[in-house]
């Protein structure tokens, strides 16, 4: 059953060019976990260490409580108290925890190529998860954001009409969206943003609709994913203030309004809330935030497995 | 055995209200740990988040170790590295940790309340353990403590003379004791310190005798519990300076002389050697200080067994 | 087989005084974990601390992983993360973990002879480690050093030819090596640096050949053991510039020329690139940095099963 989705991935740095078989493989095992069927502990005596160049605890402790759950031992890694410090390069640094015989590489890093550059470097034993880097990739939230639109919207993604608002120019996670709603046949996908947080040449956008505005894009939608608005973005100038962008493209429950009655609501966290979306939506019947985050543990065993783990005849 | 001391309890957030039988059955359970009684892991398999928004690595450590013994897997949290810093409140950080399928929430905050702010919203399956928040209540300590007492001095509490002295305003300490002390029956309790440091119109003092003399405190006393003074008093104008808080409420071995020869010295640490306690006192054969610790990791296994594990015929 | 290397270690504070046979059975051993032989997990149950007073990630992960792997409950302690801030000693801090029930401790502080302090006041059930402290100590460093030695040049050590080279007056890891390499019986060995890096009038130079010229202690050695540059010996005047220290001292692979064709190049990490050494010599084929680290693992397995189990008979 599992044989299939092993095949093909060495390590996971991106969804662009993967299948949608493979996609639903991984999705089809990580609905096994959610549905309570860790029966063993495949990673029993592999070590797993999380990375992190830049800080995201909720992202390290859900693939950290994966990790554990599968039975590896996870050493955790932040680069804010270590000896990068010292003046160590991240590759040397990785290449350093390899060595000391650590097989899973769980990376996060603020440019972007990190996980790509260390994977160019690693041994043949050593599988790299891309926990975001930049504003490329963010695969597992890919991942799991699929994996919750399946259970509530069924496997057909070809029929799904999607709106993705927010800041796309610079979210990771919408670019792993993107890649795998593709993969998965969707079409009727609306991008939509102020034109500052938009990408102008992205050939990620290709086929789909992008719009400024957000009532269009909602309309008669099935499921609404919105984006994290990074405080920064003030700071550079790309958004005039909290309450403009609130104004213009927050989620509120009158707006909510405009796709269908069934429509599901979906955040990577963490949530501005009364930025982007309201209390009363994030709160509301018709958001699946919290069980994106447990998909997401659901997910990141899912991938391990997938990596870590040898086909049986190996043994 | 065991069953009696589940009953009641979903979580732990102060001993407020705590039936003796409730105190005892804890109590009972972390002296059997406390002889070395770890027979099985109970908890494998169960997640347990330390969700520290102010620091404190001795607590945690202690939790984190009584947890491990137990068999959970066990996540830290401290909040000065996290996504708190994000602008994200605790309330969901808790929820998304909560939905990462984590049972056990072990919780230290600066603000009163906050615990009980956590539990309300917390869902059927999951438990809070209080470890200290504000200046209210920090019941697992206020548990140690106790089962240190009855090891000294035995089950009875109602013949027991015991000073508690130092900053009994600002103590989550002082609170979680006196709460027990109450339910366990002494009678025979002196709270002892500055005017500056005692509160006024507390009725946790009721039926206790308060002063702020305290060679009258120690006067015959089998027990004396220490408290720690917060260097921020001094800041505050609360108390003059270190060495004023030492001449007239520092314990030191020719005070101790007042209070029985048998009598026992609690501190909960980290102590202020000079300060509140002399070296000489501190590491001396009266003090039960390092005793505590020890208690305070059976104890602490004691109530996660109670919270966290389900009556056998759940199995 | 493993007895004897137990008897007369309680503690692992220095190299020094050891005898070879007491360091070839702690090397036998590990090289038993490097084959792969972790057969059992002797320390489940044992508690392990990682107290570090300064930050060394690295240094910290490869103890960690060495304790999990032989089934160890790890603790971590960071001095800066800590209630040290609150004021306490660093002996209030370890009595209070080892009131805890903690067993094994792994220390490192800038200060020389913490290790030997905190071993003073050990109980007789608590083994220290030190991970390294002041300029004095790092003894699993320098064994991990021997063995990486003895893998590519045989266990007789009395015929090898080996340079030490670098800031010799500041390095503990050189005192470490220094020890280890005299016990071992090895002594044609060179100590290069500048006269500022140096060591006058120590007698831990006896025997052993001083020198300011690298080429001349380069000269047909077997192997080449550099030492790590840190930046603030420029900030104390004890360096003119990095370039100059590498123009000077730096192993580049015109002067490895002057070794033997099969000399091997250690260097404990992280390494200063283009300072000590060219990236062309540190990921060079002679250069066995990276099993260093993976010999590390393996070593301080081999020193916690010994410092921390029991002899068979005592079960």
């Amino acid at each position: 059953m599992t044989v299939d989705i092993r095949t093909p991935l060495r390590h996971l740095l991106s969804l662009e060019g993967l299948s949608a078989e493979t996609l639903n493989g991984l999705m089809d095992r990580a609905q096994e976990f959610v549905d309570g069927k860790y029966l063993y502990q495949p990673l029993q005596g592999v070590g797993v260490c999380t990375l992190f160049f830049e800080p995201s605890t909720r992202t390290r402790l859900s693939f950290q409580l994966a990790a554990q759950q599968l039975g590896a031992e996870v050493l955790n890694f932040e680069a804010a108290n270590s000896s990068t410090t010292k003046g160590e390069t991240a590759a040397d640094t990785f290449r350093n925890i390899e060595a000391m015989g650590v097989r899973g590489f769980v990376i996060r890093h603020r440019e972007d190529g990190c996980a790509q550059a260390l994977a160019n470097i690693a041994g043949p034993q050593t599988a790299i998860i891309n926990a975001g880097d930049g504003c490329s990739n963010h695969p597992t939230q890919g991942l799991l954001d699929m994996l919750t639109l399946r259970q509530a919207k069924g496997h057909d993604f070809s029929g799904m009409r999607i709106a993705l608002v927010g800041d796309i120019a610079h979210s990771r996670v919408a670019r792993s969206d993107l890649h795998a709603l593709r993969a998965l046949g969707a079409t009727d996908v609306r991008i939509c943003g102020p034109r500052t947080l938009l990408p102008m040449d992205d050939a990620i956008l290709d086929g789909f609709t992008v719009t400024h505005d957000l009532d269009a894009a909602l309309d008669g939608v099935d499921a609404v994913m919105m984006l994290r608005l990074q405080r920064e973005r003030m700071e550079e100038g790309l958004v005039e203030s909290l309450k403009d962008y609130h104004e213009q493209y927050g989620l509120t429950a009158k707006r909510l309004a405009y796709a269908r009655p069934d429509a599901v609501v979906l955040h990577p966290g963490p949530i501005n809330r009364g930025v982007e979306i309201t209390d009363e939506v994030a709160d509301g019947p018709q958001a699946l935030i919290l069980r994106q985050v447990a998909n997401g543990v659901a997910m990141r065993s899912a991938v391990m497995e997938a990596l870590l783990t040898k086909p049986l005849a190996v043994h």
